[in-house]
């Protein structure tokens, strides 16, 4: 990966939602006319261990200031990402692709999303940009195109300077991408997708041990075809 | 103020953006159809005994639950509530309704009507209670009624039940509300203002010393005029 050349005031700025996951890091890598701000969160999530990749990859592209944002999420429910519910394993890919699963967790985007639009309101921002993918995840409500056009709406007009609406923009460049395309544009823009984590129920590994992603849930199911359609060696370690 | 006779399963539920300030209390006690869960947030806001009034007017009100977010939004900046920047102090009315003032946090309705949004998914809740007023914060953008209507477009394309969009509903029963008839129409709903709490620059008191609003800052301010245009004595203690 290759370090941004920024160039101070005159380029203008972005705030990158990036969890440390295959897609947010892909999406990032896409942005080169911006300055970039990365924003993860720590919301109580079982694979937490995604926020060191989050921090390595938002260094790796020289991103101006990475931010990690405590909101917990757990109280809420409803999903076995926040609570102790078993992440489903070994489904199929048209069982993935079909209905709400589990591992979706209510109104997620809408939040991550809105503390960003706080963040770019707050540093002048024009663009807000999310990983979200609408082929993969077409179970996930708040990953649908219809969505984040509604979203981008709502925040110009939430949004002001002292006589306008800001024309914010909300940014989505994988949406329509296979996960097959996504890795291949990642690793024409110098992506180094060992430092990426994608897995929901990981080994996390202590001291010299590496984490190991567990292989089957619907996450590493996904980054597994990606890479096996792309034709590309996938460097994660599964358990 | 009297406590809800809720109705088990078959009451309605709604999830009520509730600061402990007079707007919010207000809304609250409007929603007679509807089984609470209030929600309010510890942000970094400098007003945070705010929250001990939240509870007790969640309390009063019989909400079924009440929980405070933790979500410290004070590494955004941006704002006079969050930020280490004086609070305006004795501005005119005029001053108050043009511009977005220095107390504006950016994309706070956004960022609470989110979180608020989650909830009501895990629980099924149809409806979401804000106490946003057009009219004394025109100045704020999330204030707006066009926002507010952007923002339940949004929230419907972004959850779902196993088949199709939630039809979940943004209620914003003072949006046109003149700060005297939200007051009128909260006594005639039996609201005790003395347990609220408005001020954004209180000296708050310790052990038995009582907390005091400042009685200057614009929030303070419009609290005052509105008690006095109701033509009802305003319980608040001023320092």
């Amino acid at each position: 990966m290759t370090r941004r050349v920024t160039h101070g005031e005159i380029q203008p700025r972005a705030v990158v939602l990036l969890s440390g996951g295959l897609d947010s890091t892909t999406a990032l890598a896409m942005q080169e006319e911006f300055a970039c701000y990365t924003l993860a969160f720590r919301y109580g999530q079982r694979h937490a261990v995604e926020l060191a990749s989050a921090e390595r990859v938002s260094r790796a592209f020289g991103a101006l200031e990475h931010r990690v944002c405590d909101l917990d999420l757990r109280w809420i429910g409803g999903s076995a990402l926040t609570a102790d519910v078993p992440v489903p394993k070994d489904r199929k890919a048209t069982e993935i692709a079909c209905g709400v699963p589990i591992t979706y967790v209510p109104a997620r985007n809408a939040i991550f999303l809105s503390v960003a639009l706080a963040w770019a309101e707050a540093i002048g921002a024009e663009a807000i940009v999310i990983g979200a993918n609408a082929l993969d995840y077409s179970g996930y409500p708040d990953c649908r195109p219809e969505f984040l056009a509604a979203w981008e709406t709502m925040a110009r007009l939430g949004t002001v300077t002292r006589t306008k609406a800001i024309p914010i923009r909300l940014l989505a460049p994988l949406i329509k991408m296979t996960k097959a395309e996504i890795i291949r544009e990642g690793l024409r823009r110098g992506v180094d997708y060992s430092i990426t984590h994608s897995c929901y129920d990981p080994i996390v590994g202590v001291g010299i041990t590496p984490t190991l992603a567990c292989g089957s849930c619907d996450s590493c199911l996904l980054r597994k075809k990606g890479f096996a359609e792309a034709g590309v060696s996938d460097p994660t370690r599964y358990a």
